[in-house]
């Protein structure tokens, strides 16, 4: 095969292979969002078929010759089509890796786990979902060892996310958060806890629903390119630059829980909005590298969305649309109450400083289910000894405790210590950003747009072009160094909480 | 090809088209619930692919000798692939009659004239769907000819929606409803029009969100199996017995609108939740009559929720949600006001009475678009001319004039005439129903259920495994009679308006 034949056989499948992933895809998030709860069988079978014909295209012999003709190509391909197939190989060699109809099964089972998932959470039944659970462990052990023997088998899941990470990296990280914020939590517990109660109080599904529309336009996020809808646990999506989804979950008694999730998962929109036209319609707009995706939105939702200049933009909204309920508050107010620290059950709604704790925990659990140290009945156990440990609170139940996340029922184990890693990431985007630009003047007023254009510069429109280090080493003119996380955190809670 | 090898291609074929149909209808789904405004482009991408695919398989070789040796099969051919055997030939013969290039680009343009028809409705501007609508009559006027060129060509339109309904049954039909219906809604025009204050003013559409759920539990409709969502025109889709999906439209000045759209879309749920389970998985569940289905939403939003015994039933449940709005009201009032009958723009929101004006118009100018005596620019001006002559209505824009319904954006043209149809057929059916059971002491205490199972019984079980005309006989014991529903017209407004 030469190259011109090599090049055209990429573009065909990449071609034929992109409407199943947009299928897929679309099906998932209408699972997540509109379905009805006893539609999963039928979609299964289409998911698990669409699946095996996704395997077949991807390890066809001779798709796997192009993709080797243009990386053995040398000068003759050019450094868009190199990276195309460098991708794709990647994805060819982990489905290669796995019988079709292992495949495929893999493929009902998530869209299974997802349904029990959701109605064990509802009901705090830990067993329920437990078995469905151990069939995703079994198939990532099993493929971990297929993969790479010698590898600690979490590591492979890891590189899944995060292209090169590993155990070896993040068990000192990890220790690092340890011991720098512990002494700090610790602190803060024995501080007096700001005012809260105007976020707190009833706020009615619809005006919240109003209040995320004005956040959106705060963010500078068009409708016309990205929706919100509404599920059990907020996540973005995306079928292209102009198909954007993300979603929020409301709590009536708490109007902070969807507006943060309505700008971390707009932090994610921004990324995928942001991706170069050029990329469209090929692998390199679709963004792997799940580090720097939520340090995108871990960025807006709390180096932004957390800072007092934001709050003073935020605040006449607030007031605009919830006028009895937040009828005392002022900007400093309101920053020191969203900034609130306080060990907590739940990750997605955790502060800054405790937020890291709440990641290691699952960081530890998922090692230890992966190197079969832990077995999955043992994981309520174990998640609540963790939390008591780590952050002194007592889980009263597993729906607030180890049921809480949807990512294992997504087959995302390793997709955790992501959370972390981007905040550390962002943390140290920041400290570039402020260097080079004026953040705040602009953010004081409502405008994040200088935020958002130096993020699309830096991040955002190289997509899948450029490989994870490539980007941050782009974004951040340095090396990666997680102690301007810690020293962000240990600052501003310092002065927050006169430490 | 022998027989059990006829089978093994048919049962084989049909499990892979099965994916493709779901993953468009879940798709188009999306699009009109979730999706962002720009993402229609990827979208038609998507689906003119899958098309492609579709045409593919339904017009291979094989396939089509599969299919013509068991139809040839006789007595080895048991009934029900007898009959999946010519639905699928049905399908193949009509996808056979156009190249595969030219069945993907109409995808293609269906995907595209949804996001055109509905930014033009929303922006009163004719003249932007007008072309999609050129090339949506032209594909269908090519087709016809190619399919039946000594039939006319509208024939071949209402066959796709109700086997075997032609012009020249339609045409007296029409007639017969302009004839009787005609005088009545001239009497009653000159009488003192009811009450319907209290159903108008301020109706938050959090709370009609409510009232769709209590709604939703009087029709016996398990939420588990079949949801809402919210759409510019209300529809109903299924994707399996326990996939149903039924949207509405809330207009918050009229709480009435949303009201008979959830009755009307739950009749079409009814009858796709009460489809046999033998026929899952087979085409034999897949619903083709537009006729029968339209009967089925027509009599629970009419015939049963527009009579004095369902307003009983529903009174308490709108005083509950609306306590002050609807104050003044009781079950007589509340049945009169349902029943007003005015002449009026919009036809999902038209009485009985003139009901079938509004789809006679519609039958009349697609039966003109069809012969091409009426050319797609100028359908406005006819539009407003025949509401002004046959409702006495001036259209004041396009938006409430022949922009209003979606059907043509998805290339629906045949379709509206199984409206009249269905009331008509529904009316023989309560008829029917009555002589058999005690229909309104139940339905008077809020319990549906007896109806619903005559219905099931009758009708719903079937799906797709009789033919139009034998599920009728079967449910009305006679031949269809339209004299039925025009007495049942005459009867009731007479009654109301005291004639």
């Amino acid at each position: 095969m030469n190259y011109q034949e090599a090049a055209a056989v990429l573009n065909e499948t990449e071609r034929t292979l992109r409407p199943y992933g947009h299928a897929l895809g679309v099906m998932s998030y209408d699972a997540a969002t509109a379905a009805p709860r006893n539609s999963a069988g039928r979609r299964g079978e289409t998911m698990a078929f669409f699946s095996g014909i996704i395997h077949e295209k991807l390890t066809d012999p001779r798709f796997r010759e192009a993709l080797r003709t243009i990386l053995d190509a040398g000068d003759e391909a050019d450094a868009r089509t190199r990276r195309r197939a460098e991708i794709l190989m990647e994805e060819s060699d982990e489905t290669a890796l796995v019988p079709a109809e292992e495949f495929r099964a893999y493929r009902m089972l998530l869209n299974e786990a997802d349904a029990v998932w959701h109605r064990a959470k509802a009901e705090n039944d830990w067993p329920a979902f437990a078995p469905c659970l151990e069939r995703i462990v079994a198939y990532h052990r099993r493929n971990a060892a297929r993969k790479n023997p010698a590898a600690h088998p979490y590591d492979v899941m890891l590189d899944k996310y995060e292209k090169g990470v590993t155990v070896a990296q993040l068990d000192p990280f990890f220790e690092a958060l340890r011991r720098e914020l512990t002494p700090v939590i610790q602190a803060v517990g024995e501080k007096p806890e700001p005012d809260v109660s105007f976020l707190r109080g009833h706020f009615p599904k619809h005006l919240q629903q109003r209040f995320s529309d004005r956040l959106m336009g705060l963010l500078g996020i068009s409708r016309d390119d990205c929706s919100i809808g509404e599920t059990e646990h907020p996540f973005t999506d995306s079928y292209g630059k102009h198909d954007v989804r993300i979603t929020t979950h409301y709590h009536e008694d708490d109007v902070s829980l969807s507006m943060y999730s309505v700008i971390h998962e707009g932090g994610h929109a921004l990324y995928e909005l942001g991706t170069g036209d050029d990329l469209e319609g090929t692998c390199l707009s679709d963004i792997r590298s799940m580090g720097i995706h939520e340090s995108q939105s871990r960025f807006y939702e709390n180096y932004i969305g957390r800072s007092r200049a934001f709050c003073s933009a935020l605040l006449p909204i607030l007031r605009e649309i919830f006028p009895e309920q937040t009828a005392g508050a002022d900007a400093e107010k309101l920053y020191r109450a969203v900034n609130l620290a306080k060990p907590s059950l739940i990750r997605t709604q955790a502060d800054e400083l405790t937020y890291g704790m709440h990641v290691m925990i699952r960081y530890e659990i998922e090692k230890a289910l992966m190197t079969g140290d832990l077995s999955v009945r043992d994981v309520p156990g174990e998640w609540n000894a963790m939390y008591k440990a780590y952050l002194g609170v007592d889980v009263p139940d597993d729906r607030r405790g180890c049921l809480q996340d949807s990512h294992w029922s997504f087959g995302g184990i390793g997709y955790f210590p992501g959370y972390a890693l981007g905040s550390a990431y962002a943390a140290q985007m920041l400290d570039r950003m402020e260097r080079e630009i004026d953040v705040w003047t602009p953010v004081g007023r409502g405008d994040l747009s200088p935020v958002t254009a130096w993020l699309r510069e830096r991040i955002h429109r190289f997509g899948n072009l450029l490989r994870p280090d490539e980007v941050l080493r782009n974004a951040l003119c340095a090396a990666f160094d997680p102690s301007y996380y810690t020293r962000y955190l240990v600052g501003k809670y310092s002065e927050l909480y006169g430490l």
